[in-house]
């Protein structure tokens, strides 16, 4: 297993999609996985999380100190935000807003913030190729608050807007996911597309915290710029894949923290 | 038509239900009545009010100068949260949380901010009487901004709750709506439940502004203690309606102004 | 463990609330609980159930023999259904008839059909007790299918109005609940309000079909006058129990089928 | 203004979108619209619709014998089924199925039935082009009903494929559009995108339904192979507009009439 040479510090966040319960419909096991990540991106209602479900994993991320992001989405209960809209820019700019604002009052009543912005499922590729969805996501921000980073996909349209109307921008890397050479996510249906093995993930992710490189479903050495790496948070095995990674990556010497601060 | 005594000064707030339109749905003249009134109970999405309807209406609101508060709702679309629903508190008061800040980010992005609180239609009549559910509203309020007041019925157990928690209450009149000499509206049905012809109408709001009593439909003299009046947004009338109520005032030489201040 | 006189034959009808997942949420086992029940109260949308879940869980149903019922209920997603809401009778039955046509689709592409109806949560315990919901429900019965059976509560509101208006009705109990003395169901929070243990349930319901018995909390022997049995299948041992309240009537020589055919 | 030659009968359908209010919001003068149209694309809760709105539209479209259609659309009551959604055809088709028999609940308690299929805003434009979804919607009515016409886009990808699925299909033409020399629309935007002229649109549907031509935006005289008339519902004039067009239509000796009978 790698390890960074002495002197340097190495610097690693891990995030997690959490709060996307709904109602009396469960997902994940929230208050485990708050207990490993440092960043939690908390569904807003839109493709999951009711007001109460909401307002509970903001309270367990801010007595954790765990810092809090809005993981917007389209309005789509049904396909839990997995289906791509073709939706009029104004209004995505709109549901963002609604959808950040709605996320900060229960950070406010727990004491917290809203700390950054991750889209959620189709919006996130959507956004990662798409313009004027990645430009009115970019536009909400930049409305709402300028000092909010967003988090998504290194070389992505969206964080290539985002950059350029001044925003601060976080690349992230996927623990169980298998890269090609050209840095580009391989299909989950791949067979090297999900990694299960706890030890191998973890692995991996030292590899991408010390070295900043993945190794392809081809056998090469990719460089990937991610200050953060996401967990799932959903799978049966998400907690202990979760657990597995932040011990290997303490092993290793890895600091493991937010990119951003809980407190404005 | 009644006049107050001269060297005092007699002040009272206009609000209306807006933002009540819903994708391509269309209800009520938002533009027309926030050139009338004071104060603008903005819906925040549960029974009414999608993000884009929600921030153009906010914005307007706040090129006029107009106050805007947050009128909650059960989350109720089909039934336009006319439909007493048996919450649980805990749940009602998250669902509070969350409309106060999805309406808080519109207001942020056009530089005002949510000033009020109203509980809209069957929330706002259950809120009235039932008390675990006025607490719950009461509760949000309270852990999410200690001075915002609510707007609701003088003498109803939301606001009496309110007060002994030591937050601000004003007492609201409805300019068409007949009064009980108990101080009670009477119903719709009532043949004196609803006054169209907005001559007496506003007859019936100076009277109110100026002695602070209606006439019942009893014919008697009642108090009313109010420092806003509603006047209906989404009926045909409604912009004529309170134009010749404001215009009757300012007649009258009443201060037509907010509760409460745009600003914090 | 009682057993029936010999020469005599009890048949008993075993339910179970079936296709309560929504999208990615997935609720319950409906397959092995498919295997075990006779009749299959299908959610149709409102308070759960996707088109997709729908469609899969009718197409299990048919496969297996198992008698598909309409289990209608509030529009109510975030709260599951278990919030009564005062709705105006004429937009209930429409509901209610909308739900019955949507599950019907589904039935017609599986070869069978929607052969009974049986009101979900909130407007079950409504029906059972308030005029207006119960009659709303029975309208609309009457007016799709005259000949569907309404499975509900003995002695409740909404079967006495069925029975009147002349429609079948059949009386259900709760294999796992408690029952007081005056034959109502004791709360879940009463210490014997919920029955966990696989065995104890088993005798209960076998004592059930073969006395139409169950002892109260007081200790009393209460008549029960129910047809079926509901088994809930949201709970981490519902298959389980199911199989052992199953397992325990065949041992007593019960016939367990169905209240209704599948074929109309 | 053309005239068919004496000894042929020419027959013409004249469809709109009705049935597309939601609780309390309210759209188009669906009553007035049923006088004038034979056949009435009836919304099914997806993109518009709520049951209550669905039941008294198809219960006056019963009364007057025009024929019921499903008008079903993607799940998206803030977008009305405006928004391309890229959905799973599997999921597709169960939603279609869903709609369908929601509506027929309707169509079943007031008489009648659902006749025939046309899909709504973006599934149109997208079941025009798309393989994948407009087989799924294929799917659904060849599961369903094989004997119910899908009405469409003439040349379109969903009547191609549902034509090869053996399924009846009938084209519709657009009587206030504007139409390129290839036979397509042409934008909204365009200049000649919508004609709202009633004399002018009712001469272009008195010539498609005698000589089944246009006239292209860019002057030529195109084919258009419709069987009915697609008349808006849900504009201010669309009933001032459809009435210009049917009087027009009768004043050509035009015979107008559904392309299928009400009764199976």
């Amino acid at each position: 297993m790698p390890h960074y040479p002495s002197g340097m510090t190495v610097r690693l966040d891990l995030n997690a999609d959490l709060g996307e319960s709904f109602g009396t419909w469960v997902v994940g096991d929230d208050e485990a996985m708050l207990d490993v990540v440092t960043s939690a991106n908390i569904a807003c209602g839109f493709h999951a999380g009711d007001a109460t479900t909401i307002r509970r994993t903001v309270a367990m991320a801010a007595e954790r100190g765990v810092v809090i992001g809005a993981q917007v989405s389209y309005r789509d209960l049904a396909g839990f935000g997995r289906r791509r809209m073709d939706m009029d820019p104004h209004d995505l700019t709109a549901d963002v807003l609604y959808q950040l604002g709605a996320l900060e009052a229960m950070c406010r009543v727990a004491g917290t913030r809203v700390a950054y912005v991750k889209p959620h499922g189709a919006l996130y590729t959507t956004a990662a190729v798409d313009e004027p969805q990645a430009r009115a996501i970019v536009d909400a921000v930049a409305a709402y608050d300028r000092t909010l980073p967003l988090l998504g996909l290194p070389g992505s349209v969206l964080l290539r807007i985002a950059e350029a109307e001044g925003l601060a921008v976080v690349g992230e890397a996927f623990a169980d996911r298998g890269y090609a050479s050209t840095g580009h996510l391989v299909p989950r249906s791949h067979p090297e597309g999900l990694h299960t093995d706890p030890e191998a993930v973890a692995e991996r992710v030292v590899r991408l915290a010390v070295e900043g490189t993945v190794v392809s479903v081809e056998g090469e050495v990719v460089a990937v710029d991610a200050r953060s790496v996401c967990t799932h948070g959903d799978t049966p095995d998400a907690v202990a894949l979760a657990r597995a990674v932040r011990s290997a990556l303490e092993g290793a010497g890895v600091e493991i923290g937010p990119f951003v601060d809980a407190a404005p």
